[in-house]
């Protein structure tokens, strides 16, 4: 199995590093969290990101908040609902966020009348289990994945849902690893996924380092290929996926789809089950996340548009289930009807 | 009429003046064209672009070659062809620039055996009428066009096919003007095109500068606003028309008429009919710039992806007639079937 060299985030036991993707590639530089406040900033802050990457930085947020508040005992309750509180309120969209917030609140409640170091220590093996549990996720992602992937496949993907999405490894990422480690000789299209650049900076970045050949596109481009018949396959990974199989993404991954749809492209989403929000059943009630105007005015401080133009920065799209060939999971691959199938999957 | 505040090219009877448009909107400063070289350089360096714009640059290049020519009497006839030749090899994509030389060539064929004054005096002529003709017809096309602007239209535009692009007023930015001039309150969605962001830095600040209301968008959130319905057409320039209406423009062109059509919202070319080819049936016979991998790579200097990283960078891509609602020109509306209404236009 080849080797992982990007590491999204380490525990110590102590200290939550965060490497600071908003500096990638040019610098690696590393955010040092010793309280959940930082961690919650970071999130913010887009230093890591991702949906199962702020999910357990979430999660090892509320261990950090934990002992925290164990340092005034009266207070530790009202404490952990303003820490979960504020973890919450980082961004809306992936729900791997609120799913690992959730999870380490019903850990937290199962413990109560246990002795302080016994929750702090119960509270860190559930993040840490939360950590491992998504690399497991994501290997199986790649399995289940790669067995759809076509020896010699031009495979085009957006953003980055790679190993610094995640613990390591990667969902859409994780796919093209293990087809690359198979031997399938596949070849990637990276779109550089504007504003943020996460396609440019992190996706050509990780594969590179992988030795896993990656073209560079603008995300303009992408219709042009399939058009030319450079494309053979299409994955990205997702924020948020409903119980009928509605998928929250980066923004552009809807244009995509309809171009996929169009060029008779497969169009595959990868994310493990714990992206998926049995609550919702189509896309319409997922909340998009807005952010600042001046993402899209200035690039690392060189002005790129007229100082104060209105700008419109919705950082998702939802694309909905019948424009999605495959949803590949870390149980299987769920294929329409998504109701059934994926129900199926969880368990449901 | 509205006043139009930027120019794109001046021309002073000795010297060609170009804004050089690849540092607005930031600084505004210009270029000073003495020799026919330099009108080259500037185009391949997109100093000045936009196809009526390098088609009216271009001739200027030739009247300046005329002048550096006539110094050298027995030279003046292969000096001229290797003048036209490197005005030619510039860009490969936009069709003016190939016609406007044509013209310029077939004046300089008429007056042979004249006096070198006059010889100069007579393209210089021509030159300044290719100038003149491209703003009338830039205001033909605004009248044509703004008849198929409902009121209160939400208008989406792809890179700058603006003053900025021709001699003034634009092509699909002179639509946008005559609509709101005519006063019915459009808005305009200006995508900001990768990778050289014209979009951003040329039609943002235009329509901001004549006070049309607009909004910056990244180039991949143009389907998502579709899917919202919160786009009720589609207008761009063109770079070269095929006698069948197939349209290359700059690269995402393509993309947008596949959104346009999965979601029913008209797709509409604005260009003068100096931009029709009329020796190629089929947009397969466009010639398609790839620009260097650079303008990927960094933006102002400021490194965007991993350094080396292979990248695709076509500038252009085509668009087939049938996914185009109509073809604005200064001669009327073209529609399909489009070797038929594009012939009765040009008279063939």
């Amino acid at each position: 199995m080849g080797v992982v060299k990007v590491q999204a985030l380490e525990w110590d036991g102590e200290v939550l590093r965060l490497i600071d993707q908003t500096l990638l590639p040019l610098n690696q530089e590393y955010v040092e969290c010793r309280d959940y406040r930082c961690v919650a900033r970071a999130i913010r802050q887009m230093q890591v990101r991702g949906a199962p990457a702020i999910g357990a930085a979430a999660a090892f947020g509320m261990v950090l908040a934990v002992k925290e508040a164990a340092s005034d005992p009266p207070g530790f309750e009202s404490f952990m609902r303003d820490a979960a509180a504020e973890l919450r309120s980082t961004r809306p969209t992936a729900v791997n966020l609120f799913w690992a917030i959730g999870r380490m609140e019903e850990k937290l409640r199962h413990l109560a009348g246990e002795p302080l170091p016994v929750i702090i220590k119960q509270m860190e093996s559930e993040a840490v289990a939360i950590y491992l549990e998504d690399q497991e996720m994501n290997r199986r992602i790649g399995e289940y994945g790669a067995a759809l992937v076509p020896p010699g496949a031009r495979v085009l993907t957006h953003c980055n849902a790679g190993a610094l999405a995640t613990t390591g490894y990667g969902t859409a990422l994780g796919v093209i690893r293990a087809a690359h480690e198979q031997g399938k000789e596949i070849t990637v299209w990276a779109d550089e996924t504007r504003p943020l650049l996460q396609g440019a900076r992190l996706t050509a970045w990780e594969l590179m380092q992988d030795g896993i050949p990656v073209t560079l596109i603008a995300d303009n481009m992408a219709g042009y290929l399939m058009q030319q018949g450079k494309v053979d396959l299409i994955i990205v990974g997702a924020d948020r996926i409903t119980a009928g199989g509605d998928v929250a993404n980066k923004i552009g991954t809807y244009s995509l789809a309809v171009l996929a749809r169009a060029h008779n492209i497969p169009m595959y989403i990868a994310a493990p089950t714990s992206t998926i929000d049995f609550s919702l059943e189509d896309g319409r009630g997922i909340p998009i996340e807005e952010r600042a105007p001046e993402e899209m005015r200035q690039m690392g401080g060189h002005v790129t548009a007229p100082p104060g133009v209105p700008v419109y920065n919705p950082a998702f799209d939802v694309t909905p289930a019948e424009l999605i060939t495959a949803i590949i999971t870390d149980r299987g691959v769920a294929t329409p009807p998504y109701r059934e199938s994926i129900g199926k999957l969880a368990g449901k």
